[in-house]
């Protein structure tokens, strides 16, 4: 019997990665204030349609009719969610509201490398602190979740922009609303064509080049220049060392208003699906202060990320990063002959009292059947119990990766394996 | 905008309780050597119309056709799922095979209390072992479940019985497979009729009533008798202390092979849906030898269990075993003017990284704004931070709810705050 066409089954080694990746993320976030939210795959789908064309919607989610007639879309990203979530209660909640989730989502899309139907997702949002403050904070978040995971400083950049700055710049440059889509459809082209492409293009768009003003610090766009600059010495400060400013960077989303950012694998090959130069897009973010009141009314200014878990699961390959996580038990407790299963079961009750994660073998078993399947289940450690150990109250405890073997007592054991 | 009737929106004081919840259970099943796996809430509908009725599927579960023409269904259980798991790699994998899951399901139906279309469920699954000290060990662990959540053992009880021996009484009986089933039946409606309506319909089912055979031990089905009473033995040596034999346990799934039992709440009232006399069904579970050959070819022998989120948290809070969870951020550290943003900035970074959550406050706001976010967001202590706590190296902690003050050095703060 198959599984479905482009999602995942996680079998223990498979959930394993996912729980180190999830868990590594959740520390880092809390370790900010920030707090767990979720909710439910399935979404009445006009949460969609407001802000996206029905073409997409029907061409690239999961959208179905429910027997009630209702249309209900799986998730295809949580933000529309959360900024739901928010507008219900937002004269309830306290500010700035730190939020976080690691939520599934679900693409219909031709299954490929690194794209799959269903994916997982970290989304971190700030809400209620419109300063460059809160931009910085959660540039820094970003930043501390790829060293937590190992990642050096060199081995990853973090491109900043501002749609501010840009829109000033277009401002200068007298552009028209047509003229500014054409442009930012073009900047978001910019790493796969040659400079002089881009510039026969964008002159194509307008007079005067808006990215050539911001390059050249034209008088019109230098306050707009100088909040983004403020905002790369304060990340400086905090200890971001990566952090840069590319006037490229637009990053999709229709949304964002203010600061938007990216995070790049510097060793990364190009995909040509994102920027170029030797680096490989892995996510990004950006402020959207006008989101959560088109859902509920009032103003709450908002900055957030997404970051993918096969993206992420990828790039801790490709750098080594990822760690051998062992099996969830500890022990493998074989019982010495059939008749001493309850006798094994008591001493496996007081070694989880202590902590250790005991696989209690099953009777009608040769000892060597039982290290045998303590081998194939990748247990650790292995102990046979029986008469002889409740009478001397010492085992036998055998390390079946290095093959040490020594003789404790069964109060020492938990120490003896835990310690190792 | 609304959310989808039925399903839920975890804000994070709902989400701390969910996490409480499943961590707890993870902590349990683990120590047993449990291992966790995870598959997508996608799956082909063939999964489910081999063992289930189209009419169950089309009206009881969400089933759509995707945009390649295939029918797919999200899961309303996981046994399907790990079933389908275990087949596909059951030459590779060791045994025992202990698996857990808390996967969310769907189901379509009306919404009401306690009944919601989505929820989640522990799945406990122990592959491989085909002996009776595997159910013990599988009944033991849904004991230990309830223990460490907290619950007296007076307040719940585990009603053991077997499929088997009820198949030798039918066949002591000389029962048709007709018989067999509106017998089953019967025993299904049994606590919600009384004795003598039970007595009567039983006569009208079967001449000689298999129930009253297994009631007066009759010879015939002394054996079967015999492999339960040793069963409840083990159990009460390993300190389960309140299972017991009831006969009329049936559980509803047709791929119960031995072994089946259900955990009641003794305090409950009686719903209706669920066995009667005071008490209120809380899970359940059972060996089902078969069924992962039906999906792959070898015979693997399987007993396991299920328990929902909503009938979990229901019990706690009933039983007021839910714990006060507090606020992921312990302190919310405010920079004392405006200008200290990124002392107080490097104030929270020294305390992250000595396990202390730090909520930093955002600029341009008075201190006592920041305090009044502070509570607002339910976070312990306070902390403003400037020029004047640099030099010092001291600061003024706040605890917010006793509203006690104390002066201490930052190094010490991680202290004073982690071990309240």
């Amino acid at each position: 019997m198959d599984s479905y066409k482009g999602v995942r089954d996680f079998y223990p080694e498979d959930e394993r990665i996912q729980r180190y990746m999830f868990n590594t993320l959740e520390e880092v976030v809390e370790s900010y204030g920030y707090e767990p939210y979720n909710g439910s795959v399935l979404e009445l789908t006009e949460l969609y349609t407001e802000k996206t064309s029905e073409e997409i919607i029907n061409e690239q989610t999961y959208t179905f009719t429910d027997r009630g007639g209702r249309s209900v879309t799986l998730r295809p990203e949580m933000t529309p969610t959360v900024a739901r979530m928010v507008a219900k209660k937002r004269r309830e909640l306290g500010y700035p509201l730190r939020w976080y989730s690691i939520p599934n989502c679900f693409r219909y899309e031709r299954p490929q490398k690194g794209r799959l139907r269903e994916f997982w997702q970290l989304n971190v949002d700030l809400f209620g602190a419109p300063g460059s403050d809160a931009d910085a904070e959660v540039i820094e978040v970003a930043y501390r979740i790829m060293r937590a995971f190992g990642a050096h400083e060199e081995s990853f950049e973090i491109k900043v922009a501002d749609r501010t700055l840009l829109e000033t710049a277009f401002d200068a440059a007298n552009m028209t609303p047509t003229q500014r889509d054409e442009y930012r459809r073009l900047l978001d082209r910019r790493p796969k064509i040659s400079p002089e492409a881009f510039e026969k293009d964008a002159k194509n768009i307008t007079k005067e080049d808006p990215l050539s003003l911001i390059e050249n610090k034209d008088p019109s766009i230098l306050q707009a220049l100088t909040t983004l600059e403020d905002l790369l010495e304060t990340l400086k400060a905090r200890g971001v060392g990566n952090a840069s400013f590319d006037p490229s960077i637009v990053r999709g989303f229709d949304y964002y208003t203010g600061v938007v950012f990216e995070i790049f694998d510097v060793a990364g090959e190009d995909t040509g699906s994102t920027f170029g130069g030797g680096r490989r897009s892995l996510f990004g973010g950006g402020r959207y202060d006008y989101l959560i009141e088109e859902y509920g009314g009032d103003h709450v200014p908002a900055i957030g990320f997404g970051m993918g878990d096969v993206t992420l699961k990828d790039f801790l390959e490709k750098h080594t990063l990822m760690p051998q996580e062992r099996a969830t038990a500890d022990l493998y407790l074989a019982p010495a002959t059939e008749n001493d299963i309850n006798r094994a079961a008591g001493a496996a009750s007081f070694l989880r009292e202590k902590g250790v994660r005991v696989a209690l073998g099953m009777k009608h078993e040769k000892i060597a059947d039982h290290v045998k399947a303590a081998r194939k289940l990748s247990i650790p450690f292995f102990v046979a119990y029986g008469e002889d150990e409740e009478k001397s109250g010492t085992v036998l405890l055998k390390n079946l990766k290095n093959k040490k073997e020594q003789t404790v007592t069964l109060q020492d054991t938990p120490r003896a394996i835990l310690e190792t």
